[in-house]
């Protein structure tokens, strides 16, 4: 596993708190493939994904290339990543830019015990194993670690369960 | 490590397809606290969270409680979970009551390569370690993974970079 907890505690900003602690591995995510970005440093990176932005690709392993079947459906995707540059100890976070700390629970940074990004992209368009998509902010070569129909569009495939009535 | 892929290519419905491979360990999740709902089955558990559904708690482990400053200015939160009782391997599944088999990236079925679950919640109050939230759907003990401000009302709390303007 290439699985990184870089310096703990060490290279904090002013008013950053690790809690210490070394990465407790308690279960195992397999990549599914990799998104190719124009952004080849962090800098370039915009700090959110806009939906009018440069077309992304989500290139998928051959063997999950079967799962995208019936993703044309859909307009918009939730997408999961692995954010993998990012160190994972800090609870109190200082943004660039800012002289406050805020938690890290309460920002979208890169840095987080698990640092999976999430983004809401648009999809336009399928060729074959490779999703094109619009609306990421990640690094060319982030790992992918999921795709969802986005929920706000998603109607379930199988009628209500009664405790959707409750 | 408690991870699971059960059943690889056993107790298929009529029409469904492992891709028969084991589980990659690319990168490890550890788990950052508990989430307590009043679903206790499977069948108790809505298809969709609702975020006028019933109160649920986001229990923080303590080392992670710190990072939870700040997030009482937030709504509307973007919650991730590890749906721990799920196979792995599926590629087309057949949601029930439907003929049809559908890819696993066109469904937000439990059962994914990386069984994550994401709902978007109402915070409903804070109380120390825990956030007592609505709009959850799973299964009371599931493993929280992570707390985002959800992105429609997040504003980043840096300036924008160049590449924002760009």
């Amino acid at each position: 596993m290439s699985d990184t907890n870089k310096t703990p505690t060490t290279d904090l900003r002013e008013g950053e708190v690790s809690n210490g602690s070394s990465v407790s591995p308690d279960v195992v995510v397999q990549f599914i493939g990799t998104i190719r970005t124009p952004f080849s440093t962090r800098d370039q990176c915009p700090r959110q994904g806009r939906l009018d932005g440069p077309e992304c690709r989500l290139e998928l392993l051959p063997h999950w290339q079967a799962a995208l079947d019936g993703i044309e459906a859909y307009d918009h995707l939730d997408v999961l990543y692995w954010l993998h540059q990012s160190r994972r100890d800090l609870v109190l976070q200082s943004p660039k830019g800012k002289g406050k700390t805020v938690g890290t629970f309460a920002l979208r940074s890169p840095v987080r015990p698990n640092p999976i990004g999430l983004s809401r992209v648009r999809l336009v368009r399928q060729e074959g194993p490779v999703l094109v998509v619009r609306g990421l902010d990640c690094l060319d070569g982030t790992p992918l670690v999921d795709i969802k129909p986005s929920r706000c569009e998603f109607t379930p495939k199988a009628p209500p369960k009664d405790a959707d009535r409750m």
